[in-house]
């Protein structure tokens, strides 16, 4: 099953726009056993989409194609699939109508552009969008299939989500697959892979493990393939059994969880509220928390403690605490903790304090030096972490470490 | 001048790594005045490479290769590259001694692995990799410049700015090319271009514009084309005084800056400090403040306000304030501002409450809607906005605008 992508429109060729379609397209064809062997961007231009249609003919089973959907002239993707699979446009009603329908909605008077989005090749299979105004067209022609879609990410995995993947999953997929995603965080790919050595080679030969690493998090997807589905989802459930004896230190959630999604559903059922106190992640640990829909029935609120003023006088930061240890400090970080519990009155809190870089790091201290605190009614426990010296990732990889032992703590009491 | 790019690795088919490379290459090659007509990503397969670079041979007058160079058996660039040009492996001795530096320098021990990453193709130009191990190679073959770079975001970057990008401009371009950025805020791309088509269409024919949006802000950029640099620079200037008093309100800043860098030197000059209280953005702006380097000399500390305890207790908003307006609303976020500048002690304060979604909303409150406030020495002022219903957008676009009516606050005075 071979499958290829080709994505349309200028901004992706002179950078305006990076192309992340693909790489969704790409991982949900994957999922279901297709190999994506090409990729290729070209501008909205008649002749580059010929040459990728015709190059992709034959060579693919399906080819998807985003881009160049939109009602202003310098967008050709229709008229170029009219050329290339030899038909015309017609009006289609149902589309005319739900853009009518759209429209009206938005009090918008319907234009000439607007009739012309309702314009289909005749020869094409409409692929309804409820999202947007441009339908999904499905094509066939010498053993391939060819499905484009509008540019817009969230219409395009509309479309891919409601009738582009289920009808080829039922078409190329005679046999179930079934994903199971675990993640993992606290190490890195290659030492993961060492420590999983065993399972792996261990593994029945109808499941497979994919490592997937995304800044800091690591997510391990066993794809399990076979025909009856009762069967391989129990011998899918055995090796994610394994996996969490064998790592249970890294793994944290299955599917897509974030850490803060994790902790703030820990919160929750145990009813326990959170403040934090952040100097060198300057909000970023409370930005984290906060872009969780209804992290305010757990959540109070944060001190950003970049001065050490604030420390002293808003956490009660003895002035010589710092004096001795300095700001970057266990002691420090110890005290800014407890502070944050005390004045947001919540059963957690989380501190940290270090150096984001690029300056101000010492032989002692260096850039990327990193103190976590957690404090709760039981105790408070604290982490030195070392990290790089880009400030950028710094703050990304300072925060995820401070939320993994918050999430340990909260799971221990 | 046609260029085309081709990016080489598994990780990228399957969709676990967002091709980042192509649209920066692209944004690059268009700067000089190169059609890039086509992107095009492969796996790391033999057939798949020698495909792609035959098919591009002829075509374009510059290739650029990113990928497939790193040291596991994986990585097949090199080989298919030796295949292609008909050329073979040997080591090359400057870039040996390099990796063996910078093995040293790390403590690392010298491996098969490491020597074989000193081998190049003989028939390449070495393009030294002062940021990591594998070195740029550069080819020519039937009037078509090859050039192959690491993967690695910041190596591949790192060997255009310093090598391939000033040759190939001083290959291709007999011209002068300068390029002005102007960054705006506070408007729609089709807004914008609305205003600016009797600027655009008074342009000198060797000067064009574009629009390159990017979550909020819109960056203009003039590109010039001549052959005297010095009255192409007088020519572009002029274009940019009309283009200030054109949309006066929107031009923030030139080149990349960005609005907290914008405020940070703002900040510094005027010798003046800030602090924040954010409720909705849930310390994105403290966040965005402090991902500035050196934010510690004006950015004193913020209180992140979830819980309208902590609005009150901290920031002294009065119970009878929430109780008669609400949380969100022009006297709270005006409250909160004024509590926070006196807290922090600091000349400026902004403040947030909004309602980001997706729930929450009323019919009177939206979810989109936001009220800034600024507090000065001098007063404070309040700005009601309204966005969408994306919770994640959201908190982005509500800390752009408070940050906006913050550094306009901070010109005013």
């Amino acid at each position: 099953m071979k499958a290829s992508i080709i994505t349309i429109g200028d901004e992706l060729l002179i950078g305006q726009t990076i192309d992340t379609n693909s790489a969704w397209m790409g991982a949900e064809l994957s999922k279901y056993g297709f190999d994506v062997y090409r990729i290729t961007s070209v501008h909205d231009r008649r002749e580059d989409i010929l040459y990728s249609l015709k190059e992709a003919t034959g060579k693919s089973d399906v080819v998807l194609i985003t881009g160049g959907l939109g009602p202003t002239s310098d967008d050709i993707t229709k008229q170029t699939l009219c050329e290339f699979f030899d038909t015309h446009l017609i009006i289609n009603e149902d589309v005319l109508f739900m853009i009518e329908k759209m429209m009206h909605h938005r009090n918008f008077p319907m234009n000439d552009k607007n009739h012309r989005q309702a314009e289909v090749p005749e020869s094409c299979r409409v692929l309804k969008n409820a999202e947007g105004t441009a339908p999904g067209m499905w094509f066939e022609r010498d053993n391939t299939i060819f499905i484009s879609m509008p540019g817009v990410p969230h219409e395009m995995k509309h479309l891919m989500e409601k009738m582009v993947l289920p009808e080829l999953k039922k078409r190329f997929t005679s046999q179930t697959i079934i994903h199971r995603n675990i993640m993992t965080y606290g190490t890195f790919e290659s030492k993961l892979a060492d420590i999983l050595t065993d399972f792996e080679s261990g593994l029945p030969s109808n499941i497979k493990l994919a490592y997937l690493p995304a800044s800091g998090i690591i997510k391990l997807r066993l794809t399990g393939t076979g025909s009856d589905k009762e069967s391989l989802s129990k011998k899918l459930n055995d090796q994610v059994d394994i996996l969490y004896k064998t790592i249970p230190e890294y793994i944290y959630a299955e599917d897509e969880e974030s850490l803060e999604m994790v902790i703030g559903k820990l919160l929750k059922s145990k009813q326990k509220t959170l403040s934090a106190a952040e100097s060198c992640t300057g909000g970023e640990i409370a930005h984290l928390i906060t872009s969780v829909s209804g992290s305010s029935a757990y959540y109070k609120g944060s001190v950003i403690a970049y001065a050490n003023s604030v420390k002293m006088q808003l956490l009660g930061v003895k002035a010589s605490t710092i004096e001795k240890y300095g700001a970057v400090s266990q002691q420090t970080v110890k005290e800014m903790a407890e502070g944050s519990r005390k004045l947001f009155a919540t059963d957690y809190s989380v501190a940290t304090s270090g150096i984001a870089g690029p300056d101000g790091g010492s032989d002692e201290k260096p850039v990327g030096i990193l103190w976590i605190a957690v404090a709760s009614e039981k105790e408070v426990v604290c982490e030195k972490r070392v990290f790089g010296d880009n400030r950028t990732i710094n703050i990304k990889r300072f925060s995820l470490a401070s939320l993994n032992l918050l999430r340990k703590q909260i799971i221990k009491q």
